[in-house]
């Protein structure tokens, strides 16, 4: 077989090399070891396999790349700027300052041409299992016999640690049960870590641990100059079209470096003796520094204009999918370009009166989610196996499986992602970065915890994904205090850009969907009941939309109850306690601080006047409510196991003990001013 | 072969049976189909192979036995029941109640036999591989020729669940590399999770995933009533001992149960009918609840008898080993069983005065531990693949390793865990629990989010582990917002029973080791800068001790600026723009808000006396810092990549910005009252 690679390309892979230790050195900050051992790869990839527009790095049916060893990014800026995306060779010189569009990890909301933001490793190949998922669901809604509109491949490049990483072993373990055959991963196996040999603490045979997932698994033994050998095994794994495939391709860490096989090319730059010696090594001029030979550039330039003309071709097929397809069209056209709501998702809320019956947050949440999942095709996620506990099924939904077994296919739309919560957050941060989908996903709120490291990254690429958290509380009764979330809500509350609600009733509930769908630019957590909740006086969808408002009121009112979630409703009895011993009470419910702080000073002023002491019930950590109230009442130890009610009242969270303290917090004010609490700016 | 096992056995099996789903009736809340599938492994482990003395749980040689799916604690229970631990029959029939000893999941302070914490899906398994190391570790420490002091087998077991967790995957990869013999896992694969059928979502082959990892796997095909090949397949198992074991035991979800091999005997009680019927077919009397034959408790006590006699003769043995190791044996009277440090500890910590160098306080920590664990042969750990960052290895230290690697040794202490910060953590977690070792764990700030689902069990089981975390701000700059902290503060301040200490120079981080080491009964997080820090004038190792200080003083304070860790020299600096302008500035150092909150309110008082305003800085959330000051600075958007210098000008914590906003916080409060900040009781 003659070879598709000429002298060109082993200039521009040498290139590649070069300018990516350039630009590490030009920062005397990063990475060069894993571009100089990737280049290869990454050159493969984008200049015969990957279809993409650098003029237009948002065509939706782009092949996705995914360097899920992001503090590999060097090769990636590089790689993107001699493909014409938009970054300029003063970019790179310009690596890893502040303000810069290179930022020392690849960042989705910064730069052209980077899919989702990795460093934390193992969260790349995890985002590209959501990736290829959100292919394959695409495709399977939107093509027809005649159109492919969705028909791409995601490709990836992880190292060592990424596979060490927990995260990244979920993932995959789904992505083999899915039968992802639009995954492609090349494994950067040089067996060097940060501490030095992979023979420190990694000598398990990942291949066979991905066979074993139900991958298909292939070798490169020369992955350093034998480009033959990665083409081919790329064209392989293309083949298989009901398997993710991952490519081991050994390579040396910093190739071309002295100090190249070891952790010492890693981290830190190389000197400019040895990037000198590379180049010559090369052939490279040593004396020049971000250069680039004309003829790399059109080499680049030609391989751009390709995928040019393939999306210029696309376009013209979707002229003609309008035209055949115009309410297919209309939907893709809808979520995929204008990004918008059905008009009608607002009507479809259920809303309840005090009358209706006393329900969990978690139920009344299945009920927003049966009314409005049939209208919202873009709705698409599952529960970490709890399923029947976090009551995120709907009528008719169908499983997303492939459908050689029988139980669902790619167009469904719920996922079951089996006890792999932090896979769970990775996968929806790739489906929700794909385009035209609203990914959710659900387990018990403390094991959040389990899925931090992918929570905050959506909330750092502001991606809307909705976590649909239950048994929020001590209220969950019996499973105990490894199940009971204490410190959670510090966590997210405190995590920028992450909108925290939690509802009190239906009404309330109705509301969370409608700013979690609303809000497109960032996450949200639920945290629901597992216990019933009556349906409250005074509450009320646009009431609740405010973050926090006014839900039962008094005349002058000497003392401000707010209350959240399960603990509104104590916070209203506690209000009749006290009201009836003439202590003018008002009662504040308070879904989301997140929200509140949103509103207008006027407003908050308005719900939180100064001069009244104010009291909070949560039934979890205090921290975050020194920031509204004098008083904080919570929990600041670990939960038990026990009853609701018998737990309740062991720590202290009944309408008659919540009175006591607020006597004594009336009474403590008496002689002492009542402090303003706000920040002064 | 002639079996093991009598009719007695299959009416124990039995017995446990019936008197888990007792139990779980009982409450009307629990596990009944695990204990029911499980119930021959646990028996089989407990008669015939497991050594322990039920009369003294805590007996250090004893065999460990960790139920990794924790919500199958009836069986525990019952099984520790019928063994002679000091659980009742009362006890049982107060599972999942308020302050019994029976709580929802096993709770390692609750109840005697319990060896971890679990629940919280794939931490046990993982805790048992921290288990192993500290078994294996111990042996090759305290073990002569002559003397087999340590020497006790590690058993599991496991459900899909945990295996499906990703931290489960980190631990038994780093298991099968460290080759962790004295390590027996049995996996009840019956086929079912919550959602349904394992065939839903986790289809990959588990076996051939743990061969890749380095594991002996062995199946058992009928785990129901084979109890033969149970027996045998253990007894394979414990013939391996360069390898960790996994048994595939095919079992049957609720075995005996109408509705049997479904997920709907996974988390309900049966019913009342369910259970007579259940107890008839094991020709049970269905009438008799609660009930176990003397036969079937005579049978346990022979066994119970035989645990107390292999413990005396172990004890026996000690008392020669004492006469023929005496300095062996005081130190492994000093660790296990007096629980002590040695008596120079305090002695070995560096201190520092201002004409000191600039360090950072990762170095000032490596130096510390550089000083320490010559002295301390308990302190073992190490870092998820960042030493060379972390700096958390000694001159001298020796490779935790299997010696056939030739890279280290079982009675080595620094552990190479690879990027797997979640199994680090619950590894850490099985080390503590074992005894006789202080655990240390090691990574960047910002990835404890990885480790969260482990590290908050620390805290509930009252483990020490000492988790050195590093690069603790932006200060860690050019790695930008991917590798950031900013909630992270929040979520672990608020976490009970957690010690977080950011020290500000040499003398603090003394400090902060002198604490953690100190605190016997919860988890100390450390938080390093990367970047240099001055010794402070008026720092020292007895004041830090108090969690929060004055530092510099002045006389009649109109402000009061409270700094931690990098943000303390910051705060020095401010004070002295501010007094040159005749604004009386007190500072404080605060390297620990938690450790502060445990001291008197008379010197809480003394440093933060009320009627002067506080600021506070922090380079992240400002969420915790309102219980402490009027105004908290610190930044609550996600971090930046660029130089450090860069981002500290940019998020506005120079002395000069800081300066600006005192002086606003000074006129505010001119014409406002001072709050008080404390909660008042």
């Amino acid at each position: 077989m003659a070879s598709v690679f000429t002298a060109t390309d082993i200039d521009a892979v040498n290139t590649i090399r070069c300018l990516a230790a350039d630009t590490v050195q030009g920062a005397n900050s990063g990475h060069p070891g894993a571009p100089m051992g990737c280049a290869p790869m990454a050159h493969i990839l984008y200049s015969k396999f990957m279809t993409g527009n650098p003029k237009n790095p948002h065509w939706i049916n782009r092949d996705r790349f995914v360097l899920s060893n992001g503090h590999a990014c060097a090769l990636q800026y590089v790689t993107l700027h001699l493909m014409g995306y938009d970054i300029s060779m003063d970019d790179l010189k310009h690596f890893r300052q502040l303000h810069s569009i290179t930022p020392g990890h690849p960042e989705r909301m910064e730069t052209p041409g980077i899919e989702v933001t990795t460093g934390p490793l193992g969260q790349g190949i995890s985002n590209a299992v959501g990736l290829a998922i959100a292919e394959r669901h695409l495709a399977a809604t939107f093509n027809t016999d005649d159109f492919k509109v969705i028909d791409n491949t995601v490709y990836c490049i992880v190292g060592d640690g990424c596979l060490q990483e927990g995260v990244s072993s979920e993932a995959s373990s789904i992505a083999g049960h899915l039968q992802l055959g639009n995954l492609i991963v090349l494994y950067d196996s040089n067996h060097i870590q940060i501490d030095g040999s992979t023979e420190l603490a990694f000598t398990e045979n990942v291949l066979e641990r991905y066979e074993a997932y139900g991958w298909h698994t292939l070798y490169v033994e020369n992955g350093d100059s034998d480009f033959d050998a990665i083409y081919r095994a790329i064209e392989e794994a293309k083949k298989v079209t009901d398997k993710p495939s991952i490519i081991r391709v050994h390579t040396t860490i910093g190739f071309g470096s002295a100090k190249q096989g070891t952790e010492k090319v890693h981290g830190a730059p190389l000197g400019d003796a040895d990037i000198a010696h590379v180049k010559s090594l090369f052939h490279l001029d040593p004396t020049k520094k971000y250069f680039v030979e004309p003829e790399i550039y059109d080499f680049y330039a030609k391989v751009a204009a390709h995928g040019a003309q393939k999306e210029a071709e696309w376009n013209a097929m979707m002229a003609r999918y309008k035209e055949a397809n115009p309410e297919m069209y209309e939907e893709f056209d809808r979520r995929v370009y204008r990004n918008e709501l059905p008009s009608n998702i607002a009507d479809l809320l259920p809303r309840y009166t005090p009358s209706d019956p006393a329900v969990a947050t978690r139920k009344l949440s299945e009920t927003v989610i049966n009314a409005i999942a049939p209208s919202l095709p873009e709705f698409i996620g599952g529960s970490a196996d709890l399923t029947g506990s976090n009551l995120t099924h709907w009528k008719g939904a169908v499983d997303f499986q492939p459908a050689v077994l029988g139980i669902g296919n790619y167009s469904g739309r719920y996922l079951r992602y089996g006890v792999r919560e932090h896979a769970m957050a990775a996968i929806s941060n790739g489906m929700a970065a794909y385009g035209g989908l609203i990914p959710f996903a659900s387990t018990f709120l403390n094991f959040i915890s389990y899925a931090v490291g992918a929570s905050r990254l959506t909330a750092l690429q502001k991606l809307r994904v909705l976590y649909i958290m239950t048994h929020d509380s001590i209220g969950l009764g019996e499973d105990g205090p490894t199940h009971q979330p204490i410190e959670t809500l510090s966590m997210l509350r405190a995590t920028p850009n992450t909108i925290v609600i939690r509802p009190a009733d239906g009404n309330e509930t109705s509301a969370a969907y409608l700013s979690a769908l609303t809000f497109t630019d960032r996450p949200s957590v639920f945290c629901l009941t597992r216990q019933n909740l009556s349906q409250l006086v005074g509450s009320s969808i646009e009431s609740a939309m405010k973050g926090g408002y006014i839900l039962q009121d008094v005349p002058n009112p000497s003392l401000i109850l707010i209350g959240t979630g399960s603990e509104v409703e104590i916070c209203v009895k506690t209000a009749q306690i006290l009201i009836a011993e003439g202590i003018q009470t008002r009662v504040v419910s308070m879904p989301s601080t997140d929200i509140f702080d949103l509103q207008s000073s006027e407003y908050r002023h308005q719900v939180l006047p100064k001069g009244v002491p104010i009291i909070s019930v949560e039934a979890m950590s205090t921290e975050p409510w020194y920031k509204y109230a004098h008083h904080p009442i919570g929990i600041d130890t670990f939960g038990a196991s026990g009853k609701i009610n018998d737990l309740y009242n062991y720590f202290g969270l009944t309408p008659e003990k919540i009175a006591v303290k607020a006597r004594k917090v009336i009474e403590f004010y008496k002689s002492n001013p009542v402090p303003v609490i706000e920040r002064l700016w």
